[in-house]
């Protein structure tokens, strides 16, 4: 998405964009979506408005991004162990260790203050906004829903998982429950509860012989 | 809720109070909950707003008791046969089919306009603002889960359902997935959806023997 630009600026660029970033997630998480504005965003960021213009058609365009750089650096601060989704769900061919871990981390990064007050805010208006919402879905979450339907056709090739089960539907018994506890705030989300989403799932809830 | 009134009075006050519960999810859906306000219900409903702070201590509560009885009047519509869970949900003995049958109601109450518009502007909300999300929680859902943890601690007793599993627990696997597919609209709401997943929480995802 970056212009081509002079090697020297390069420096300067990056250092604008991600402030830009920063100011976006932190306008979006205190007044919300709709009273999010380039103008805000530039005045808090510290640059020109038309510095934003060129670089993003809009609003929306920045948050998407500053969304993604926010979780990329998450996941490079929780280091390569941490069930980071960005290089793929671990395959170390016991299914329920995997998931377990990409679920407890999954619960970290929502508990996390500065990626939960942002995303709520944007969830929110995803919810009521349908055209944000598809956005949102296309680009910040079906490309980590993907990352379970590779694993989880990886466990149904070893046998693992039931043949006749859908990845993409078994994928959302694992983050639906999660995500609505997290969304509803019903009750708190915790690791113990990501390990029993983990095993019920795979092991159903009714009696096994 | 309702003050003590002479028994002429109450068929007018019945209507009135209906006309305001309308007037609030009509303008809740329009122009979300934060720029609703009691003058506008008053004004939409063509009554005083003093009748409004009579009767309701906040926003709020005229909201909660409006969707209180729009999902009680679109069960009653529904019939008995519906899987409507006002009355909780059917002990047939059978408890896939049970189950399926409330899902599938709820399914196409989450496809009813009528209630999805007041119902993403109010769950929106409740995302960003811990305290009516709370509020919302404890007067419409949770009563609501309450009548799954009934129906699974019977299936428990019936043996139909692992004695380990935690009913609280279980009930999110049903509706968390329900949920995420409404709120994100990542994919279509429909009753082979909520079939699948009956057949999959109960039945697990790894292959039984």
């Amino acid at each position: 998405m970056a212009p081509t630009k002079a090697p020297d600026s390069s420096r300067r660029s990056d250092r604008s964009r991600r402030a830009i970033h920063d100011a976006a997630l932190a306008l979006v998480g205190e007044v919300g979506y709709r009273r999010t504005t380039i103008e805000g965003i530039a005045a808090r960021a510290g640059v020109g408005k038309q510095t934003i213009y060129r670089w993003w058609p809009s609003k929306a365009a920045v948050l998407m991004e500053a969304f993604l750089d926010l979780a990329g650096r998450a996941a490079e601060e929780a280091g390569p162990q941490s069930g980071d989704t960005a290089q793929g769900i671990p395959d170390t061919g016991d299914l329920t260790a995997d998931l377990k871990l990409v679920l407890r981390a999954t619960v970290d990064e929502l508990n996390d203050p500065a990626l939960e007050i942002p995303t709520r805010a944007l969830t929110a208006e995803g919810i009521v906004d349908a055209q944000l919402g598809a956005e949102f879905v296309s680009k910040l979450l079906e490309p980590q829903l993907a990352l379970y339907v590779t694993r989880l056709r990886a466990a149904q090739e070893a046998g693992h998982l039931r043949a006749d089960a859908d990845p993409r539907i078994a994928l959302e018994l694992l983050i639906g429950p999660l995500m609505h506890r997290w969304l509803l705030r019903t009750l708190p989300l915790t690791h113990a509860y990501a390990d029993a989403i983990v095993d019920y799932t795979l092991g159903g809830l009714t009696p096994r012989p």
